[in-house]
């Protein structure tokens, strides 16, 4: 937690009690909108997505392979084990690992995590070449990720083969990683750079060959929601096999560009925790899971864990020193804090007009802050009804007035605001 | 600056000359994607949308409105100022500010703001009824924003009025302001979970009375692009004057879904620097500008002061004692580190691989760490020449051995791997 922001949402003094109005209307919400009630017209309540897999998504969490190219990554073996428990108990359905060819000990981790007899499958994601392949089903994982660079960038600057030779080696790769009873994955780095007709091509192929999934790779976290549609929604009609879709973040897209990616028919997202990974990393899981709870409440919600996030976060936040986002869906330290006082007030008279996200979902709880000039006289009623004391509308009113005037001057906590209205009362 | 983050990109160790590839290809870049060059076919190239605004979008900066509503923002008058100039200089178009009826102080702290001359115009954001305009109008503002609730949500636990009664106050407040030559906007709230027929209705009302906007607000923050390319699509339709759109990010989705706007025909997005609002806040001014300068670099680049952003972020985060998250795009601590060896590889023969926007447009630089297990051996080349020393490739792939080694045992700072590589030459 940020050493500076230490509001303490949990003490939550005036938060109300919670309702269940997302649990309630979960079951009519068909990846639709308005959870949390409906209005009389809506075109959202009318969409029929037929390859909308909004309901039916898989997480591959990568945290210990795309989060491990976080510029403060370093996770010893324990850390590693300990993340993997974590994931594996907030209901990740894949865990995906660093190439046990990138060091020695990568090697070994990869081993003992296979090891561990996780209900999540375990996967290790490397190059496209028989040796990395050979060196990964050695390990016992439960799949390969197969990934090369398909754009003209890539081809020419990094690896600097043609499509026939990456076709070649990936038909021979995924047939022995078959042979071995292991799942395989082949995925296009910087997809939506890449010709769409060579790759379209290519994964036709890889699909005539059995692999279980194809992987889209917004590798440089430009693309936007209307590309990913488009391009997963053509990518449907081409191949039968799973798709999964990896989105970096560096313009601020990769939940919502996750989210369109799902509508198009793709069936797994790739997340780590916080969304650590190389530059400003991936689709974050729980902001991810913020977004999916609202669009899919019923699957998500008995599906994942939802209740240890925080922890979960918090695991992944110590291990490379980072202070949780203020700013975090969910568990930013004021996700729930409403302060406006047109918000408090109805807030206060029902939580679903300016939630979207019930917080006790996440085992969380709202704070309505009285402490500023833009609050109200409703929320200060709250407030002044919980202090036990008794006033008339209008004599809350004044003593409204009296902590706007004092928050004009200076910036009060919420003792500050209990002796303005207790002193109030006094002179009653 | 996060204290545990401390890793200095200005420093810079690794970076090669910066190229301009980005500014290049700014011409040829009608609001499609890839910027920094193009694929041989591909079909975002051939999106013709005659409706869309990437390219001529507005800003309305909402930091000294929505951004007071954020839980630790207390500003006083000289803050306020230097916020408004320094968003001034920034480039943005409107400047937001909250209602001169929420306390004394907030309405002598918008009249001075007005008199300050910025080349940005003044709004206020207050409620829509009569004595809250005429307050506004009293200031000196260029404009008022008018906002009611037209959920019924809001309907029935906020303001308790019909949509008859509604409509009825806006179009008189609208004529009052008019009157007094101000421009006017007229927003619903909760506009997403507002009745469709209702909330065309009214604003086919109001642009008939001649409001300069109309505004869309995902004010509880779940909506996904596709919903607003829909409304805003819809809308653009039943209006002729602009449009505004407003964002909240509880599901990450604020900067895609003000993306989408624009798509749609939306004219104005409304931002907050970091994004700081109720809540956790709206489309950040940052992160906006990180996916606008992808979309349509040639507008971006000669609007706004780009180089005067993290500058503007920090002024803030001072402001309301936050740190800027690690991820935050652009300006997060590691936006352009590259690390996996890959990515370091590819990165060094040319920066657009596996960079979208170039870090100099924003006046900031990339690194390439080389000091963990998943760097690989052309990185350290780079790495050995920037030092001056002489090796082979063999001795060059010996001494990452080496490195790799030393990072599987503990992490490693730059110091350290010079170390290796200075000892591992001494000994040749």
């Amino acid at each position: 937690m940020c050493g500076t922001c230490n509001v303490d949402t949990a003490g939550s003094a005036a938060a109300p009690a919670a309702t269940n109005s997302t649990v309630e209307s979960a079951s009519t919400n068909n990846g639709a909108y308005p959870a949390r009630g409906q209005p009389k017209s809506s075109p959202y309540q009318s969409v029929q997505d037929y390859i909308s897999n909004v309901n039916s998504f898989k997480i591959i969490e990568s945290t210990l392979r795309e989060g491990e190219q976080f510029a403060n990554a370093f996770f010893d073996t324990a850390t590693k084990i300990k993340i993997a428990r974590a994931l594996d108990d907030f209901g990740c359905d894949y865990i995906e690992l660093t190439s046990p060819v990138s060091s020695p000990q990568s090697y070994e981790d990869c081993k003992k995590i296979c090891q561990l007899g996780l209900k999540a499958k375990i996967l290790t994601h490397v190059r496209c070449n028989m040796e990395d392949a050979k060196r990964a089903v050695e390990c016992g994982v439960d799949g390969v990720d197969l990934v090369i660079g398909t754009s003209s960038f890539l081809r020419e600057y990094s690896h600097g083969k043609s499509l026939e030779i990456i076709q070649k080696t990936a038909l021979e790769v995924i047939e022995y990683v078959k042979s071995a009873g292991v799942e395989v994955r082949f995925s296009s780095e910087d997809s939506f750079r890449s010709d769409l007709v060579d790759i379209l091509a290519l994964y036709k192929a890889v699909d005539k060959a059995g692999v279980n999934r194809v992987g889209v790779a917004d590798t440089v976290g430009g693309a936007t929601p209307r590309m990913v549609y488009d391009l997963v929604r053509t990518l449907r009609g081409v191949v039968s096999c799973d798709i999964e879709t990896h989105f970096h973040d560096d313009c601020g897209c990769a939940v919502a560009n996750a989210h369109s990616a799902l509508e198009a028919g793709a069936t797994h997202i790739d997340t780590s925790v916080l969304g650590i990974g190389e530059r400003n990393g991936i689709t974050p899981l729980g902001a991810l899971m913020a977004r999916m709870v609202v669009t899919a409440p019923e699957y998500v919600i008995q599906k994942y864990n939802l209740k240890s996030l925080k922890a979960l976060e918090e695991l992944v936040a110590d291990a490379v020193q980072i202070n949780i986002p203020f700013n975090n869906p969910v568990t930013g330290f004021c996700a729930f804090t409403h302060k406006a006082g047109i918000h408090a007030k109805a807030i206060l008279a029902n939580p679903s007009t300016y939630e979207i996200i019930d917080p006790s979902l996440f085992g969380l709880t709202r704070y309505v802050s009285i402490n500023s000039r833009i609050t109200g006289w409703n929320a200060v009623k709250s407030r002044v009804e919980q202090l036990g004391l008794k006033m008339t509308d209008e004599q809350v009113k004044e003593v409204t007035a009296k902590i706007k005037k004092m928050a004009d001057i200076r910036p009060l906590a919420i003792d500050d605001t209990d002796s303005i209205i207790r002193s109030y009362h006094l002179d009653l």
